[in-house]
């Protein structure tokens, strides 16, 4: 009897024991989510994630706290293209992330002889997925197109228009949802795309408001002829966050999972025109973004929320000309881009324009750089760098140039399969592993 | 029988079950490296870690390979003084690092009412460790110091060495062993603190061939009078990587385990002097100082290998002035600082600077460019930052600032422990998990 109950015993912890180890293979063997959430803050090197952890803080000290970026940090990413530049363009980058192969600038997933390069969201759709792109750009500008495209220069905007429509899988687009700006490529005199996906049973909004009663994917939202309005300008209140809100909602239902791009298009048009105000404006949309994939990522835990950027742009450093310090609190007081302010201060009387410069951007006027500012109103080009010193120079903002950089980007990674994402990677790095999950997750079902 | 057999095979996998969960146990409870090794590059922000990667390739983006750095990346840290300039300094940085207190820019390890605040190797000598530091700037420059004394300012370097010396813990001074430069602060008309050491049983050197006969702790190394000379001008191959061996040699027979501290000190005054071959110069002896470190921890596994910078010096961008590359091919031709370089150009006849310029630098030189150095040749000053620029225009290298700014810096780990700094951090996180690392080697002995 007592034998009995022992060998009971042991073989009550041996089942425990067998199981606890079968739950230490699965996590080994590499989880693979069934919806992958990739958002791309186009330009955000790291400098724009610190900044913008001061700028919540208003430049306080004892306000200072980690902001989602912080609290998703997992790695780091190198960005060099495949030519002898180093430093990349968007094209070659969203390539590398696309398709986990490196090629030259300008490039849309395509090759150095020019063929194409398989995507991870055609693999998807391969698979049964669904594939919804979201951006503040274009939405065939180079990041997203090389996720559904194939063209030898990003440029050829209308031609990746039409490959949105005519690259099929299964008879069908690659793409099911598709939302952000750029309707001058997609209705056009020679051809129009908008109503070729309605007759593939796409829904189409052509406003916000219409956003908002698109009900089921296939859909798309075209909300702007080019690319949407700067952040900082615009009365609608977080428009990323808003796109990637319904772009989840439309995508949810897919039976077979789905791998969804969000872009954060104009973090690098703000860096591209050194503009500080502009950039924390897009940071912080883009930060709501990133909480409501994170709070869909919560509600189905089979997600996997990965984040990154293509490339830093502008050579962004909080610090500049030798003085300790950086004004975030300054930064508040801007309510325009450089390019808006432009505009608004290239006809004003002279008399007027101490009295807009404090109305508009909060910040101190010296007689002298209220001079400089009425000497540059005759030429909008002149007049946009003296303006953009100004807020510069007033609140220690340094950039070194006005296109990209090499600097490794930030990878940030939440859910099921993120701690494939600590310390160092390659960009190519970041598409192989997810492609590798794309593949295993449709395997599993 | 078989009954038997069962039982015993039952038993057996039992007993193998527990182990392997006790093993789960020992790692949860956070481990405590007898050993820490905690390594400060100075100025070292993230892109100077990507600049040496792309340097060792020499550019070519064929030969690009994951450095030391890369292998070993692991977190990310803030900076930020506790004052209003979010732009921290050495010494406030330093005070973070080794006390987990926050301070005001230019404290040694005392806060806002110049109180000292305990520093972890105050703490590990009370418990019995011993403690080093090495640095290639003076050993009582504010990186250093902030481990060993207290001051409120960092600029009192001679009280700050006196303190080296009289403040005891269990009637012995903190640091075992101190190598590195500065022997003008410690060999004074006032008082020679190398006697009054050597006095306390330390050995001593004062010159690179007298290093390699020290024999034991405790024992100090002053190499030059004030911080050692720059990588790139001096004869000795990697001085950091020599020193930090000889220091671990020193230390390794410690009973009680040992903190050792080691700055690469210079590579942010290569970032003042906005001095690119100068920066990598000191960046591949910090990388080799780092591989003599990480094969000490795979030799003696009982060791934390932790690495972080304290701040960003310059604003260095790899891409500047609107042109998509960095030419880091052409680091390499540059054989001398800026600073040497001014140097050896102020007093050259003009017939000879084209000729000169090619052989110190392998860079292109334009009739334009050749009439600038020689227009700035009278003043040291102009013809520093016209040869600074030619150099940084050819590898379209970008700073911001000859100061520091508030860029988040990187995070290297290796070892037991170093699963505890992943991810986005503060800096005075940093040091508040090695303390407690400190305390519970301490109490496990
Ligand atoms: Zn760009
Ligand atoms: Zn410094």
């Amino acid at each position: 009897m007592r034998l009995t109950i022992l060998l009971l015993s042991a073989l009550f912890f041996l089942l425990a024991c067998a199981q606890s180890s079968q739950i230490e293979q699965t996590n080994t063997q590499q989880p693979a989510p069934q919806n992958i959430i990739f958002m791309i803050g186009d330009g955000m090197g790291p400098s724009y994630l610190t900044a913008y952890r001061y700028y919540l803080a208003e430049g306080k000290q004892t306000e200072i706290e980690p902001t989602i970026y912080d609290e998703l940090w997992s790695g780091m990413s190198s960005t060099w293209p495949d030519d002898q530049t180093l430093v990349t363009d968007s094209a070659a980058s969203a390539t590398a992330l696309a398709t986990g192969v490196k090629s030259f600038n300008g490039a849309i997933s395509v090759d150095q002889q020019h063929l194409p390069i398989g995507t991870m969201m055609q693999q998807a759709k391969r698979l049964g997925k669904a594939n919804g792109i979201v951006a503040s750009s274009q939405i065939n500008h180079a990041t997203p197109a090389a996720f559904l495209a194939h063209n030898p220069s990003r440029r050829n905007m209308d031609a990746i228009a039409d490959m949105y429509v005519d690259y099929r899988i299964n008879d069908r687009p690659v793409a099911d949802v598709m939302l952000g700006g750029g309707s001058r490529h997609f209705i056009r005199d020679d051809r129009n795309l908008v109503n070729e996906l309605q007759q593939l049973d796409y829904q189409y909004a052509a406003s916000w408001d219409e956003l908002n009663k698109l009900t089921r994917a296939p859909a798309m939202a075209l909300l702007a002829e080019g690319g949407l309005p700067s952040v900082l300008n615009q009365p609608i209140e977080a428009p990323l966050q808003h796109l990637t809100s319904k772009a989840l909602e439309l995508l949810a239902p897919s039976q077979q999972g789905f791998v969804l791009m969000v872009e954060g298009s104009q973090i690098d048009w703000c860096g591209h025109a050194n503009d500080i105000a502009c950039a924390m404006a897009e940071m912080h949309d883009f930060a709501l973004a990133i909480q409501t994939a994170k709070a869909f990522v919560d509600a189905n835990p089979d997600t996997l929320l990965i984040i990154t950027a293509d490339h830093e742009t502008g050579g962004l450093s909080l610090g500049a000309n030798g003085v300790y310090e950086w004004r975030a609190d300054l930064i508040y007081g801007v309510q325009h881009t450089v390019r808006e302010l432009t505009n608004r201060f290239s006809d004003v009387a002279e008399h007027d324009v101490a009295e807009l410069w404090r109305h508009h951007t909060n910040l101190p006027l010296t007689d002298d750089q209220l001079a400089n500012i009425i000497a540059a109103q005759h030429d909008k080009d002149d007049l946009y760098w003296v303006l953009n010193q100004l807020i510069n120079d007033a609140t220690r903002t340094g950039w070194t140039t006005t296109g990209h950089t090499a600097a490794d980007v930030p990878v940030l990674a939440y859910g099921v399969g993120a701690e494939q994402f600590h310390g160092f990677m390659d960009n190519t790095d970041i598409a192989q592993r997810l492609m590798q999950m794309i593949n295993a997750s449709a395997r599993s079902q």
